[in-house]
C-alpha cells in the first residue's frame, strides 16, 4: 500500500476545500464589511479560521510525503475516496463548530437553556458529512437563523460532493496521471457502460463543464421565478447536486410558489439522469440517448410514481410545511405529488408539502422510489435505477431456470450483455444496501434511550441517510430536524451517509483485514 | 405438458388425504361412541363428509385422466405441488367449514352476535394452508371450545405438510417412477448436497421410517411429562412438522411446566435439522455428520439467540401468556428464552411466554432468526441456514473483489463448492424472500381498512406466514391471532404460507406465460 501518494492527495483535497470556503468567506465578507450585516462577522472569522487550519493540515501533509512513488493502485484509490469524505467531512465541519464556540465567546449565554447544536462536534461533522454526501439532512431547527457565510458553505459542501469532489481532481489536477480511471470507477461506479469514454481526464473536464452550465442556468431560472440571489444560489448548489438543503426552516414550501417548484423539478430530473447523457447530447448522438434503458425507467418510475401519489392525495386533506391546512385541490395534489416523487426518487431531498399525513399509499410509494434512486453516473443516491432493472431481469430469468433448466438465456441491459460477475455484483450490492439499512435500524433502536424513537423513525432514519435523500418519516419527516437523536445515533448515520454515497465497498473495506495486508 | 398426469396423481393425492381424514374420524367416533363425548357427533359428521367428497374428486380426476402417459417432466413436476398444496388446503378446509355449518343448522343461533370464524370458508381455507404449511398461525381466538376431532386434524394437517406429502407419494406410492427425484427436488430443496442419495425412492422411506420413530418417541416423552395422550399426539404432530398448532388457548404456556418445554425444545431443535443428518448417523457416518457446516451454523445460531434473548429478559419483567405477571428471575429468562428463540427459529411457533413486552433487542433477534429459519432438508421453513451461510460468504467474496478483482477464490461449504448458479440462485432467493416479505406488508395494509392494522403487524404477520411460523408482533402476536383480518388479507396470507412453504418457485411459476406454453 503506497500510503504516502494516499497522503499528498489527501494534503491537494484538504487545499481545494480550503480554497472553497476561502471564496464563501469572501461572500461573507462582502456581506459584512459593504452590506454592513453585523452578524456575519463571526462566521467570516470561522470560515477563515478554517482556512488556516486547512492550509496548515495540507501543508503537514505534503511534507510528510515528499518522496511518495506516482503510482495509485486499486487499494490506494479506494483508500484515498474513503478518507477524502471522511477526512472532508471534518474539515467542511469546522466553520460551524468554530462559529458556534466564537459565538458563545462573544455572546456567552445567549441561548439560554437551548445550547446551539453546533456546540457539538458531531452535529457539525453530521451536518458536513450529510452535505458533502449530497443527503441533505439537518441538525438544526432553526436554519434562518443562522448566518449567510455558513449557509452558503452548508450548500456549497452539497455541491463539491455532488459530482464527487475526486472527479473535480481528475478534471483539473494534472498530478494524478494514471490512477485517473481507477479512481472514476470508484467514484461514478455502477453498470455506467455508456457515455463514459476512456481519455477519462478529458470526460471528467467536460461533465464538470455540463454541471457548471447546469449550475449558471439555473441561478438565472431561480431568480427570474422571484427568489433573491442568495437563496438562487444556495437552492441552485442543493439542487444539482441532489442534496436537499434549503435556508429556509420550511424548505421549499416557505415559497409556496409554483413556478420555483417547476424550476426544482426540472433541474432535480436533470440532476438525477446520468451525466453520460448530456455528454452525448453535445456529441449528437441523439439516438443513443433515445434508446437509453435506464433513461427510459428512470423517467417511467418518476411518471408512474408521481401519478399513483398525485391520485392518493385527491381529497386528501393536505398540509403544509408549517402544519397549516392548504386547499385540496386536484391540481394541489397533482403539484405536491409530483415535487415530492421528484425530490425524493431523485434524492434530493425538497419539501413542498408535509408528506407525513399522507394515506399509506403515497408513503410506501415514497419509500420504494426512495431506495430506487436516480440513475448511475448522476450526483443522485439510492440503489440506482439500472441495479433495479438488472436485478429484476435476473429474478425472472431465474424463475424460467427452474422449469427450463437448460435454456440459457442472455440478460441484456440496451445493448450491454450482464455477464455473471455483473449480476453477482449487482444482487450482492442490493443485498447490500437492505442489510446496511436493517442493521443501520437495529443500531438506531438500541442507541437511543427507550421510548425515544418509533421503528418506522429509525428505518426511514436509515433508508433517508443510506440513500442519501434527507427527510424521513415520523420523528425524521419533513417537518423534523435529526438534532435530537443521541451523538452516537449520529455517527451511526454519517457512517451510513458516507456508505451510500461511496456505493458500500469505498468505506467498508476498511474494516476488512486482508485490505490493508499484502502486495 | 401432461395435465392428465398430474390429474391423476392429485386424485390419488385426494384419497391419501380422504384416508387420513378417516383415520381422525374413527378417533372422533371412539370419543363419540365409546366414551359417550357428545361433542363429537357433529364433528364426526363433518369429517366423515369430507371423505365422501375427497373420494368423489378423488373418482373424477381418476376417471378423466385414464390415458394418461407416465411422464412426469420438470414442469409438471411443479404444477403437481403447486396444486397438492391449493388443492389439498381445499379439502383439508373442508372439515372445519362442514362442522360450523352443521353446528349453526343444529343449534342455529348458538353464537349469538359472533358467528363461528368457520363459517367463512376462506377462514377454514386458512387454517388448512396454515396447517399443510406447518405455519401454525389461527384464526381461531377460543381453539379449547373445538371438538377434539377437528383438534386432531388440525394438527395431523401439520403432520402430513411436515415431511411433505409428497414424499410420502414417492416412498408409498410406486407409480411415480421416474419423476420422483424431480418431485422431491421441488418439495425439499435447497443447496442439500450431503445425505440424499440417488436413490430417492429408498431414501424417502428411510426418512418416512425416522420421521415417524421420532413421532412415537416424542408422544411418549410428552405423555411422561404429564400431559394427556390427546394432547401429546396433537403437540408431537405439530412439534415434529414445526408447525406449532397447540390444543390450548395460551399453547405451550397453558401447562407451564418446565419438562413439557425441554421436551419440545429437544423435538424442535430434532425436527429443524436436515434430515440427511439422521440418515448419517443410521449409517454410521459420524464424522459426515460432526462435520456438517451447516448443522453447526443451525445450533450456533440457535445457542447464540437463546444468549442473547436470555440476557436481555433478566431483570425484565416477564409476563405470561394469559397476561399474568410472572416472577423475573434469572431461570425464567433463560427457560422463555431458549423456549421462544428455538420455537421461532426452526419456524415451530409454540409460545411459553407473551413476547409481545420484552425488550426491542430480543424481539429484533426473533425476527431475524424468523428469517434465517430452519435447516434446508428439515420439516421447517424460512430462508434455511445454509442460504444464509452461502448469502454471507459470497457477499464477503465481493467485498474483496472490489480491491483484489483479479484473485479468484472458490466459495466452499463444507466440501462443497458453490458454482456460480448456485450462489445466484441463493442470491436471488434470499432478495425474493425480501421482496415476498414487502410487498405482501404493502399489500396488507391497502386491503386492510384505515386504521385496523400497524405496520408493525402488517410486517411481521408476513414474516410470520412467509416463514411458516404462526405467531408474529402486535396484532397477530403469541396471544393474538389472525382472525380479525379481512378475508382478502387471509388470501394474501395463504398465498405467503404457501410459497414459503414450497420455496417460492413452485407456486410463483404458475403466474409465468412461458410455464403454460412449449414442449
Amino acid at each position: 500500500m503506497n500510503h504516502r501518494f494516499v497522503i499528498r492527495q489527501l494534503g491537494l483535497l484538504m487545499i481545494v476545500l480550503s480554497l472553497s470556503i476561502l471564496a464563501v468567506a469572501a461572500w461573507s465578507a462582502v456581506e459584512y464589511l459593504l452590506l454592513g450585516d453585523a452578524s456575519e462577522a463571526v462566521s467570516m472569522q470561522a470560515l477563515l479560521l478554517t482556512v488556516a487550519t486547512g492550509l496548515v493540515v495540507a501543508l503537514i501533509c505534503w511534507f510528510s510525503s515528499r518522496q511518495a512513488d506516482d503510482f495509485l493502485g486499486r487499494r490506494e484509490a479506494l483508500l484515498l475516496v474513503a478518507l477524502s469524505w471522511l477526512g472532508g467531512a471534518a474539515l467542511s465541519a469546522m466553520p460551524f463548530w468554530l462559529w458556534a464556540v466564537l459565538e458563545n465567546f462573544y455572546h456567552p449565554g445567549a441561548d439560554g437553556d437551548d445550547p446551539h447544536p453546533f456546540l457539538l462536534f458531531v452535529n457539525c461533522y453530521f451536518e458536513a458529512m450529510s452535505g458533502l454526501t449530497t443527503t441533505g439532512a439537518s441538525v438544526l431547527s432553526d436554519i434562518e437563523a443562522m448566518p449567510k457565510g455558513l449557509l452558503l458553505w452548508r450548500a456549497m459542501t452539497q455541491w463539491l460532493g455532488g459530482l464527487g469532489i475526486v472527479v473535480l481532481f481528475v478534471a483539473v489536477l494534472p498530478t494524478l496521471g494514471v490512477g485517473g480511471k481507477k479512481l472514476f470507477q470508484v467514484e461514478a461506479p455502477g453498470p455506467t457502460s455508456q457515455g463514459v469514454r476512456p481519455r477519462i481526464r478529458e470526460t471528467a473536464r467536460v461533465l464538470w463543464m455540463i454541471y457548471v452550465g447546469l449550475t449558471a442556468a439555473q441561478i438565472i431560472a431561480l431568480k427570474l421565478c422571484g427568489m433573491n440571489w442568495f437563496d438562487s444560489v444556495c437552492h441552485t448548489l442543493a439542487t444539482l447536486a441532489t442534496g436537499g438543503f434549503s435556508t429556509r426552516n420550511t424548505s421549499v414550501g416557505a415559497y409556496d410558489s409554483l413556478s420555483i417548484e417547476v424550476v426544482l423539478i426540472v433541474f432535480m430530473v436533470l440532476a438525477g439522469a446520468n451525466f453520460g447523457v448530456y455528454y452525448q447530447l453535445i456529441q449528437r448522438r441523439f439516438r443513443s440517448v433515445w434508446g437509453d434503458p435506464e433513461l427510459r425507467l428512470y423517467l417511467g418510475v418518476l411518471l408512474v410514481g408521481s401519478v399513483i401519489v398525485s391520485v392518493s392525495l385527491i381529497e386528501h386533506p393536505m398540509v403544509g410545511m408549517t402544519g397549516e391546512a392548504r386547499e385540496s385541490s386536484v391540481s394541489e395534489s397533482v403539484r405536491h405529488g409530483v415535487f415530492q416523487v421528484v425530490s425524493l426518487q431523485t434524492t434530493t431531498g425538497f419539501c413542498s408539502a408535509d408528506f407525513e399525513n399522507w394515506k399509506f399509499t403515497a408513503k410506501a410509494v415514497l419509500v420504494a422510489i426512495m431506495f430506487i434512486g436516480a440513475s448511475a453516473g448522476s450526483t443522485g443516491g439510492g440503489i440506482k435505477v439500472i441495479r433495479c432493472l438488472i436485478t429484476a431481469k435476473v429474478m425472472l430469468a431465474e424463475v424460467e431456470r427452474v422449469f427450463r433448466p437448460n435454456v440459457v438465456r442472455k440478460i441484456k441491459v440496451g445493448k450491454m450483455t450482464v455477464d455473471p460477475e455483473l449480476r453477482q455484483g449487482t444482487l450482492v450490492y442490493v443485498l447490500g444496501i437492505f442489510s446496511l439499512f436493517l442493521i443501520g435500524s437495529v443500531l438506531l433502536m438500541l442507541l437511543e434511550p427507550a421510548g425515544n424513537i418509533t421503528f418506522g423513525t429509525a428505518a426511514t432514519a436509515c433508508v433517508a441517510t443510506l440513500n442519501n435523500i434527507g427527510p424521513g418519516l415520523e420523528l425524521v419527516g419533513a417537518t423534523q430536524n435529526y438534532g435530537w437523536l443521541s451523538p452516537a445515533s449520529k455517527v451511526v448515520l454519517s457512517v451510513l451517509m458516507a456508505l451510500g454515497r461511496l456505493e458500500v465497498y469505498a468505506i467498508f473495506v476498511l474494516f476488512v483485514p486482508r485490505f490493508w495486508h499484502g502486495e
